[in-house]
């Protein structure tokens, strides 16, 4: 059983699993830069320790600093939160190496699914849709060619060993296809070192669907089902909802299904999430597994009626799932609104400084997550998103109408947020009818920029 | 139906129905005295008038000026809260003239229910159990003595038109009849000029159990099922909690088909809470009907999934109720703990001023209710409660555990508060076993006197 765990994270994420320690009865403590020295995480945990500078390389990712802080005061386990080092194998390896529990899936669980290719092939094997595409490396022109017009353009070009855009080329037909395969070669070489790459079928304009699942130590896992993430700017979510508002019941229980396939397929032993692409015509795809607790799972919890964080610490101290799938019941809606310190009207730049006034929304059916207070200040280190603003009712436009009530009554007055962005999003007619994919974001900017909301 | 409401309150319930409002697309006019400039329910409305002084009977309890004030504003409306005008018929009365709608059950149910023997005298023609007692005013020592005898000892004899307490006397024997009934008339002549008496069983060490109810104008009734509010000091409630731990399922049963039979029988038409005492061996009695929301509304909406707010404005604009009793489920508990600006160290007085630094606790199933902000000034001339603090969870004991979490979480510099003393009642085994009764309160605060926890 866990007594005392360190939180390897800052901010509302920190906060979020404080609470639940609280009610558990498990002792928290908090780590911190010398930039969060005031911070709400630090205020609330039982105890708090200084690992190091504001950057993250000197703090937040400093897993020897981390580990320290834990031996020293006695604490039996590790949570690291989402981000910095939360799928970090060799991380969690020293954290379990050092006799303390992880709190996530075992590291070979982490490294399987951290590798993309990797894991697109782990779940070919579990029987689960990936993106049609090559199976191997693409060598020449010609077999390109022929891939590319058995899987249909248009297709992606994608470096092997690449990331974040690099090495990536859309093609529209096969008279584009030579250009823009050497073009890819070229990038991939000159960004890797390594010219190798493969075909993806490209997904146009798809929604992001991902599927809320956990495991524990005794092979069983069950999902809480998904959430629709298609609202991203640059690939960052920014409003989540559950659950998806246009998934046809039956592709909705092959995904479950499928989603159960891949975990039961790597033994996955803890919270994690498995995004998929969804096409135009229902189609759904692998895209990647997140093997962490994750930035917008209050909406399953407020849906599901569970306590997620509570849930992972029970199936890291080794115990059963206190639920099987017939008690995991769905219920009405819930949305999440990520409120960052950005300016809408300087292209969404980050908006450091000191908060001097808040007054945040609550009452029935609003959930705030925040580490934010009067007076506190956002630093220019660490991600712009303060505040997490969650709504539940029960029904779809209840649940919107509640947010945008919400949303109306937050003041925050020293910086910038993107408040009211959200708002404008609530009351648009894509937004209203669901049907909005993974573009809207950006062809909404467009279009308030069109009718001069934001410049 | 509803365009513009005129709010007659402020505080947590002057917010609490603007943020209903702003779901339901309803415009709000706010009222304010002079010392209430910078509140919070002012700032949220979309239009606030001020209506007076300081003092309640200079502007929440001025009639003319808030009657004028919403037809100066073009308001359609008037919701009057609770306390205040709350349960004032004349002021109904003159809302209804005045052309607009009344945010309650119609005048004339106001004044049956206002008037105490009236009520009881109606609860026994509904056939719903009343204290045992006399009929009427008792003549003669004999005749009392006659009645005590029937009822059984100890019984109370109380003033016929009295109130507060005086007039009041407890009868534990035949022998302390005499003396006690000559002390209760002369203090009746006294304090009401009028020495008329009756006589009531002493229910010793209730349980206040209370149903909350709604109904339409269309015959509609349904009930909410109960709130447990046996922690009280000096009369007043402090923490409530939904469902009641102890209640029998038949006794409970019993308790909602006569609730239903006592509004059935008056034409109850709006959200009203009838209030029993339960006696040790299940016996219920019924107390009084309160015809308006209530503090403590909040844990009926969190076990029901109902907004009682929105209900009330729909009923009252004339609509049907949207439920049938067998639509209405309970689900999981929920607690409430009034959070109030008092110091708990010089007898629970008053702590008015102003609050430098606040932060309020947030996450799953925790529900804020509170119209304060950092920097706001508690004022002398209200109602001490400050904040409601409602904690939601499958289970009592993870509710409370919840609460407990929550409490420890609250900072509020600049004034005492009770929140300390909460925190101490949610670890007394009385109060986790659920047993506790209406004296329960004062017999802990003795206890912690005794062990130097407060002074």
């Amino acid at each position: 059983m866990i007594e005392k765990l360190l939180i390897a994270n800052r901010g509302e994420i920190a906060v979020r699993i404080i609470r639940t320690c609280k009610e558990m009865g498990i002792q928290t403590v908090a780590v911190y830069s010398t930039a969060d020295r005031q911070s709400l995480h630090v205020q609330l945990a039982d105890e708090s320790v200084c690992i190091g500078g504001p950057l993250a390389n000197d703090s937040y990712l400093n897993m020897n600093a981390i580990i320290q802080a834990a031996c020293n005061t006695g604490c039996d386990a590790i949570h690291p939160g989402f981000g910095f080092l939360s799928e970090n194998s060799q991380f969690a390896r020293l954290v379990i190496q050092c006799g303390l529990i992880w709190v996530g899936p075992s590291p070979d669980i982490i490294d399987m699914l951290g590798n993309k290719s990797a894991a697109r092939k782990m779940m070919k094997e579990a029987g689960v849709p990936v993106i049609p595409g090559s199976k191997e490396v693409v060598e020449t022109v010609e077999q390109g060619k022929d891939i590319a017009s058995r899987i249909g353009y248009p297709v992606m070009i994608k470096a092997s060993n690449g990331g974040g855009g690099r090495g990536m080329r859309v093609v529209c037909n096969e008279e584009e296809f030579e250009t823009q395969y050497t073009n890819a070669k070229a990038e991939a070489k000159a960004c890797f070192g390594d010219d190798d790459v493969y075909l993806e079928k490209l997904i146009e304009n798809p929604k992001h669907i991902e599927v809320q699942v956990i495991g524990d130590q005794h092979g069983n896992v069950i999902h809480l089902y998904e959430r629709d993430c298609s609202f991203q700017r640059r690939h960052q979510k920014m409003i989540e909802e559950a659950p998806c508002h246009i998934l046809k019941k039956d592709v909705r229980q092959h995904l479950f299904e499928d989603a159960l396939k891949a975990c039961r397929h790597v033994g996955y032993n803890s919270v994690g999430t498995i995004e998929f692409l969804l096409d135009k015509h229902g189609n759904y795809y692998f895209m990647e597994m997140n093997t962490r607790i994750q930035v917008e799972h209050p909406i399953t919890e407020m849906i599901c009626g569970v306590d997620l964080i509570k849930l992972q610490l029970k199936v890291a101290e080794g115990l059963k799932l206190p639920y099987r799938q017939e008690d995991i019941h769905q219920n009405g809606y819930a949305l999440e609104c990520r409120i960052n310190a950005e300016d809408m009207n300087r292209d969404f730049a980050p908006t450091p400084g000191k908060i001097t006034f808040m007054h945040l929304p609550g009452g029935r059916g609003v959930r705030v997550d925040s580490a934010m207070y009067s007076g506190c200040e956002i630093s220019p280190y660490y991600d712009s998103m303060i505040l997490k603003l969650i709504t539940f009712a029960p029904t779809r436009l209840e649940c919107i109408k509640k947010m945008r009530a919400a949303l109306s009554e937050v003041i925050i007055d020293g910086i910038s947020t993107n408040t009211k962005f959200h708002y404008y999003v609530l009351h648009s007619k894509e937004f209203i009818e669901g049907r909005y994919d993974t573009s809207f974001c950006e062809t909404f900017i467009k279009e308030l920029k069109d009718n001069g909301s934001i410049v």
